[in-house]
């Protein structure tokens, strides 16, 4: 989990982004609403593939990119920006070299899923999360979920996709 | 599609499996059964996702492997081999760099699904497909099956995984 926020945060700052988090947004006080995910939402293993996705530098991570079905519904019909109620799931796993397959093809060519690493999510509700783009975002090691600090890296990033309402992923037919 | 073919074939043929390839089977005469899928399974692209996978050597290919409702709960319940009826789908799709996504990260590090490039099935069906393994198998191109020759290199390659059922994709939690 250190290496993976670290990579993070790394990414952040070389992108030039680091500047632009706000220390407001993040704070829940008084009767303020989260503005994190706490809680990993419900049934996120049984939704359907949006795509898949790779990430090299210090990250070597695999991810299935999943939805529910407000998420994939409003993929497919290219409706943007997405409902409140959509939800993205990032599934992650190491990107790791697969030696059983690689003895069968008689090369080193294959590459799988190792082992997980985290689950991110990013939950639609316009109003909730209005401080940042009408998007929460989650991050979960174990089922529990990431620091404040380190949450706070997601939107600035996601800030930058404003064409694609702040989801980098696009649909995989 | 010919790189494809021509790089599976070299594949099979690194990996020493060329020479096991029957020439009886995949050959309906008569009343006899086809032993290769001639039309795609309805809805598979609904299904949830058993893991991802990436080629690279010659494919350079970026996978989700989806399995139907059989499949999925088989690889739940660690059971083997697979039941009839079961169906695991394998979406391809050109594994490239995502340069939008890496001028928001500031460097070349993320890969996505790019075109479409071929969906393979797997159908378990003890009695028809008994030849192979109990498993029928298909390849498909903008919908058009894949030429016989191509198909019956599926199944040797396959016959190497047979401690998993001839399937190389393990389930990603």
């Amino acid at each position: 989990m250190r290496k993976f926020v670290v990579a993070v945060v790394a990414v952040a700052a070389a992108a030039g982004v680091a500047a632009y988090i706000d220390p407001a947004y993040g704070q829940a006080k008084g009767d303020a609403l989260p503005v994190f995910l706490t809680e990993i939402p419900a049934g996120y293993r049984e939704w359907r593939l949006i795509s898949v996705a790779h990430e090299e530098g210090n990250l070597h991570s695999f991810a299935a990119v999943l939805g529910n079905d407000l998420a994939i519904r409003a993929y497919r019909e290219k409706r943007l920006p997405f409902p409140d109620g959509a939800i993205i799931a990032a599934l992650h796993y190491r990107h790791v070299s697969s030696e059983e397959n690689n003895r069968v093809f008689g090369r080193p060519q294959s590459f799988i899923a190792g082992a997980p690493t985290n689950i991110q999510f990013m939950v639609k509700d316009s109003k909730k999360y209005a401080a940042t783009g009408g998007w929460g975002f989650g991050h979960f090691n174990d089922g529990k979920p990431g620091d404040e600090a380190f949450l706070k890296t997601c939107f600035p990033c996601h800030d930058q996709t404003k064409d694609r309402d702040l989801v980098f992923t696009r649909y995989a037919p």
